[in-house]
C-alpha cells in the first residue's frame, strides 16, 4: 500500500544557507529507487510506508553526522488503491481547469 | 519582503476524492496573479506576506461556503533579500548535484 | 466562524537555540488576547481566521527585524459550529479512553 | 539521539468527526511507553528516530485496516544531546516571560 510522503528537512545550526545540506538529502532521496521530486519547499517521494520512511531516518542521520539541531516537516497522504499518485495527483486536479496551471 | 509559501487544504467531511474542492482552490490562487507552483502535496506561492496569506484565508472562505470541516497545512520560508525563489531555490540545489534530479 | 490554528515560527540562521526568538513570538500571541496553548512543538490560537493569520504575520514581522531567515509550519482546523476547540477536542479524545492520557 | 515528534493522522473518508479514531492511535501511543502529550493539534512523543516513525508506522498501519484515505502531519526536532525535551523545551521559552503563560 504505497503513501506519497513530502519532507522538507534541514539543519538550523548552520546559517541562512542550507543548499549544501539539501542537496545531500536529495542524493540520498535518488539512491533509494523511489520515485521522487523535487520541489521549492520539500520533496515527495511514492513507496511503501516503510520505504519512505527509511528515506527520512536515512537523511535525519545523515545530517546528525555534522550539525546539532534538524527540523523536518513530512506531510502524508495514502489512498487505498491508488497508483501512480506522484503524477496522479496533479493530472486529476488539472483535468478539472479549462486553463493553464503551472505544475 | 516576498515569501514562499506552500498549502495544502482540501475538506475531510467530503469523503475521499477533493480534487474537485483542490481544482476550485488553483482557481483562486491563480486568479490571485502570484506566481505558483502546483504539487502533488501542495501548491507553492510567492508573493508578499499579506497577498499570501490572503490567497490562503480566500481558500478557506470558499470551502466553508459548502463543506463542514477542514484542515490545511501550511510551510512558510522567507529569506531577507531572496527573489524568484520559486525556481531559484530548486536550481541552488540541483546544480550541487551532477546527475539528473526529477523536478 | 473561529479556527484552530497550530504554528511553530523561529529564524534558521542564529544558531541552534532559538528560545529567546520563540518568547518573543509568544509575547505577541499573549498580547493578541486570543486563547492559546504553548506546546513543545508549536503554539495554538483559537479565534476568527483573520485574528489568527494576524498574529502569524505579527510574529513573522518581528523577526524580520533581526533574522534573515525564517521558516513557519502552521496547521489548520475549521469545523462548521464549533467552540472552545482548543479544550474541547482533547477531551473528545480522552473521553473515549479508559486510562489517564498524557495532556 | 532522541528527538521530538508532533504528529496528527486521521482518516478524510469518515465524515467530519474523527475522535473514535484519534482515541485509537492514541492507545497506541501510549502502549509505545514513549513520553507523550496530547494537544488539540497534535500529539509529541519523544524517543529514538526509530522508535518514534515506528508509533506513526503503526498508527497508519491502524487507520488502513477500515478507512480508505488517511492524512498526516508529522514535525520533526533533533537537538544534539537534548533530553526531556517534551517539557525542557517549553520551560526555555517560559522562563524567558514574566507573565503566565498557557501551556
Amino acid at each position: 500500500m504505497s503513501v506519497l510522503l513530502e519532507f522538507s528537512m534541514f539543519p538550523t545550526d548552520r546559517g541562512e544557507s542550507v543548499s549544501g545540506y539539501v542537496a545531500r538529502l536529495v542524493e540520498i532521496v535518488h539512491a533509494s529507487g523511489l520515485p521522487y521530486k523535487l520541489g521549492a519547499m520539500g520533496t515527495t517521494l511514492e513507496g511503501q510506508a516503510p520505504e519512505v520512511f527509511e528515506v527520512v531516518q536515512k537523511c535525519l542521520a545523515d545530517l546528525q553526522r555534522d550539525t546539532r539541531r534538524v527540523t523536518a516537516f513530512i506531510k502524508l497522504d495514502w489512498r487505498a488503491g491508488r497508483t501512480a499518485g506522484l503524477t496522479g495527483k496533479v493530472a486529476s486536479v488539472t483535468k478539472r481547469i479549462s486553463h493553464p496551471v503551472e505544475t
